[in-house]
C-alpha cells in the first residue's frame, strides 16, 4: 500500500494545478458553438449596420432641402426612384430630389435623413414635407450598432443564444472554441451494479457514475462512463487502462477501504500517486495521480462526499481545460441554525438554499437524499466549533 | 392583403393555448437524459437502501450483547466470520457472537449494530468491546435514505445531474420524458445573408434566425433553421411548405413591410390567420397563422422586437409542449432611472439587469447590442406615462 501523502486542500490544488495539461482549441461551426467556451477574443471584423441605413420605410432626402418647410409652405421634392431593403442603390440624389425607401434599406448617395410616409404626402412623382429634419433622422449610421474593430466578446465565454446571435451578426461562420475535456469516470465496488439490472441481496445501484458524468456535462466537459470495477485488481486495472485513452479519469469508490488500497496500488503501478489523503472532511481518501501524463483521481464512495470532492478538486481542472476561471462559483447566505464540527478538523457540510438562508443537511454522508436536497456545501474551518444561526456563511455550489 | 386582426396580448395568449397541440412522450436512456423534461411522476420503486447497510468498517453484533459492557469489563464476542460489500450474508449470528463487516455491506441475520473497528480491540478470534451500543448503531436501516413508494421527482422536472443521480440509484434504465418539440425556423428578407457569404453593399448578416434558434436549444426544444427566405411568394412559400414537416413554425421578419403582407397572404392560400397585429410595443406586426394544424408564428424583423415576441408568445407554447408551466420567468428589480411612455401604447421595454436594479436600454430596437445587452423586458403598461426611478418592476427574463 501506498505511503500516505496526506496535503491540505490548497496543497492539493497545486498539485493538481502543475498537471501539464492544456487546453486544446477547436474550430467549429457556429450552428454548433451554443454552450461552447470561446477560446478567442471575439473583435468585430465589421461595421453594423455595415452601411447607412433606413431605419422607416419613407423617403431618403437631403435634410437641408427641407429646413424652410413648415404647415403653411410645405416642400415638394422630386421622387426619382425607390430603394429597398437588400438593393444596391444606383441613383444619386440631386438638390431637390428624393428616393422611396424602405426599412433596412442603405441610403442613395446625396442622401442624409429618410422622413417616415405617415409624416409626409405624395402627389404623383412628388413628395410633400411639412417640417425641417436634421441629418441622420430616420438614419442608423454605419458602424453606429457595433463599430468594426470592438472588442464584442471575451475568451472563456459560454455561448448562450445571445453570443451565438452576435457571432451570427458580425459574420462568423465558424468559431474557435476550446475543446471538451474528455473525461473518463468509473464507479467502483462488489456491491454495485447499474441500474436496469436485477438487484441482488446486498447490492445497491450506482449513483456517483451518473452523478459525476452528468455534472461533467453540464460543466461543458465529455464524460465516458466505463461502467463498474469490481474491487479485484484485474478488473480495476483493466477499466483504468480503457480509461488512459481520455483526458484524465475519474474513480469513485465503493464504500470499502479495500479499493482505495487497490486503486493506490494500481496507480503506484502505472504512474505516480501524488496525494493520498487531504486533510478536509470528507475528502480523507481521496488519491490524486499521474498516469503517462493523464490525472487520475479517486475520489469517497458516498455520493456527497464523492461530489464534494469533485467540486472542490475537479471542477476547477475541467474549468481550466475549458480556459475558463477556476474559481469555486459561491453564494453568500445566512446559516438557517446552529452547527457543531470538530475542533482539529476541516469540515465542509452539505446546505440547502432557501431564500437567503443556508439549511444544513445533517443526513450523514451515507444518504442519497443528502445529496439531491443539497446545493453545495459550506466549510467550517479548522479552528471553529460552532457556526451560529444566523451567520454569514459562503456557500459553495455544488458541479460548477 | 389579409384583415388586419389586432387583439390584446392576453387573447393572442388565448389564440395560442387553444392549438391542439399535444406534448409528446417518449422512453429514453436515463444515460441520454441529462436536460430532458420528465413526463411523469417518479416514485420510488424500492427502498434505499434495499437491506439494513452497515455505515462503518467494524463488527456486526446483537446490540444486546453488548449493555453489559465496560472499560474495566469488556464484552467478548466471538468472530464467526466476515462480510464485505456486495456479499450476500450467509452467516447468522446467535448470542455471544459477531461477524466482521465492511461499510455499505449488508448486516447478517440477527445483528442489530456494528462498532467501527476504531473503537474495539481483536484477539484472535474474539473482539473486545468496552461500551454499550444501542440498537441500529452503525447501521443505516433498509428505506431509512428513500422508502419505497416515495414520491421522488415531478413530472416536468427538468433534469440535471442531481436528478439524473437519483434516477440512477432506484434503478431507472430508462425515463419517460417529452419528445423536443420540433420548430422550424425561418428568416426572412433580401437584405440578410447567412454568415460567412461575402457582403455585399446593402447587405447584412442574419441574426434572429441563430438567435431564435438557440432560444429554441436553450428551451429544451429541437430547432430546424431553414435559411432565408427572399423577399417573395415563390421563395417564402416554399420555405413554409417544408417547415410543414416540423411542429411549428417561427418566421421573423426583414426589415420592410412587404414581407408581413407576403406572410399573410401565403398563410390565408394555405391555412388560417388567427392573429394579425397584436396591441403592444414592440409587437403590432406579429402573425399568428394555423396550417394543416401546425402554428406558424411571423415575428417582427428588429431582433430585441423578434426576442420580445418569441419569449412572450412562442415561449410558452415551447414550454406547454414540454409539460412545463407557461408562466415567464420574472425577477423583481428596481428601476435605474426614469423611463417615459407613450399614453395608450402598451409598451414591453429592454432592460439589462444589474444587482438589484434593472437598467433601461434605450438604443432602439434596431440596434444588435441592445439585444444582447438586455437580459430580459419591462412591461409600461397602457395607462402609464412615466416610470420613475426606484420603482419596483418585474422583469420578465428573455428567452425562458
Amino acid at each position: 500500500m501506498a505511503f500516505l501523502k496526506v496535503v491540505p486542500l490548497e496543497e492539493a490544488l497545486k498539485v493538481i494545478n502543475s498537471f501539464s495539461l492544456k487546453p486544446k482549441i477547436e474550430e467549429i461551426k457556429l450552428e454548433e458553438a451554443l454552450g461552447r467556451v470561446l477560446a478567442e477574443d471575439i473583435e468585430s471584423p465589421m461595421d453594423v449596420p455595415p452601411f447607412d441605413r433606413s431605419t422607416v420605410d419613407g423617403y431618403a432626402v437631403k435634410s437641408k432641402d427641407t429646413w424652410g418647410a413648415g404647415e403653411t409652405n410645405p416642400v415638394k421634392l422630386k421622387v426619382v426612384g425607390e430603394i429597398n431593403a437588400g438593393d444596391m442603390p444606383k441613383i444619386e440624389l440631386k438638390d431637390g430630389e428624393s428616393a422611396y425607401i424602405s426599412t433596412g434599406a442603405p441610403l442613395p448617395k446625396g442622401a442624409d435623413a429618410v422622413i417616415p410616409f405617415e409624416e409626409v404626402d405624395r402627389e404623383n412623382e412628388w413628395v410633400v414635407i411639412y417640417k425641417p429634419v436634421y441629418p441622420d433622422y430616420g438614419v442608423m449610421k454605419a458602424g453606429a450598432d457595433v463599430p468594426k474593430g470592438k472588442l464584442l466578446l471575451k475568451k472563456g465565454t459560454k455561448l448562450s443564444f445571445k453570443e451565438t446571435a452576435l457571432l451570427s451578426a458580425v459574420g462568423f461562420e465558424k468559431v474557435k472554441v476550446f475543446a471538451k475535456p474528455k473525461v473518463a469516470v468509473i464507479s467502483t465496488g462488489n456491491e454495485i451494479i447499474l441500474p436496469g439490472k436485477d438487484l441482488k441481496y446486498g447490492q445497491i445501484y450506482d449513483i456517483n457514475g451518473r452523478a459525476i458524468s452528468d455534472a461533467i456535462r453540464e460543466l461543458g466537459g465529455e464524460a465516458y462512463f466505463l461502467g463498474i470495477a469490481r474491487d479485484d485488481r484485474e478488473s480495476l486495472k483493466e477499466k483504468i487502462l480503457e480509461g488512459l485513452k481520455y483526458d484524465m479519469i475519474i474513480l469513485s469508490g465503493g464504500a470499502s477501504g479495500g479499493i482505495r488500497d487497490l486503486t493506490a496500488s494500481i496507480i503506484e503501478e502505472l504512474g505516480e500517486i501524488k496525494v493520498h489523503g487531504i486533510a478536509i472532511q470528507p475528502g480523507k481518501p481521496t488519491i490524486i495521480g499521474l498516469i503517462e501524463g493523464k490525472p487520475i483521481f479517486g475520489l469517497p464512495g458516498y455520493p456527497t462526499s464523492c461530489l464534494t470532492n469533485f467540486t472542490l478538486l475537479v471542477a476547477p481542472l475541467i474549468k481550466k481545460l475549458l480556459g475558463q476561471s477556476q474559481e469555486y462559483r459561491k453564494v453568500k447566505k445566512k446559516l438557517a441554525h446552529k452547527v457543531f464540527s470538530v475542533k482539529g478538523r476541516r469540515q465542509f457540510l452539505p446546505v440547502r438554499i432557501e431564500d437567503d438562508k443556508a439549511v444544513p443537511i445533517l443526513k450523514g454522508s451515507g444518504a442519497v437524499t443528502s445529496f439531491i436536497d443539497a446545493d453545495g456545501f459550506i466549510e467550517v474551518p479548522e479552528n471553529v466549533e460552532i457556526l451560529d444561526e444566523g451567520e454569514e456563511v459562503e456557500v459553495i455550489l455544488f458541479g460548477v
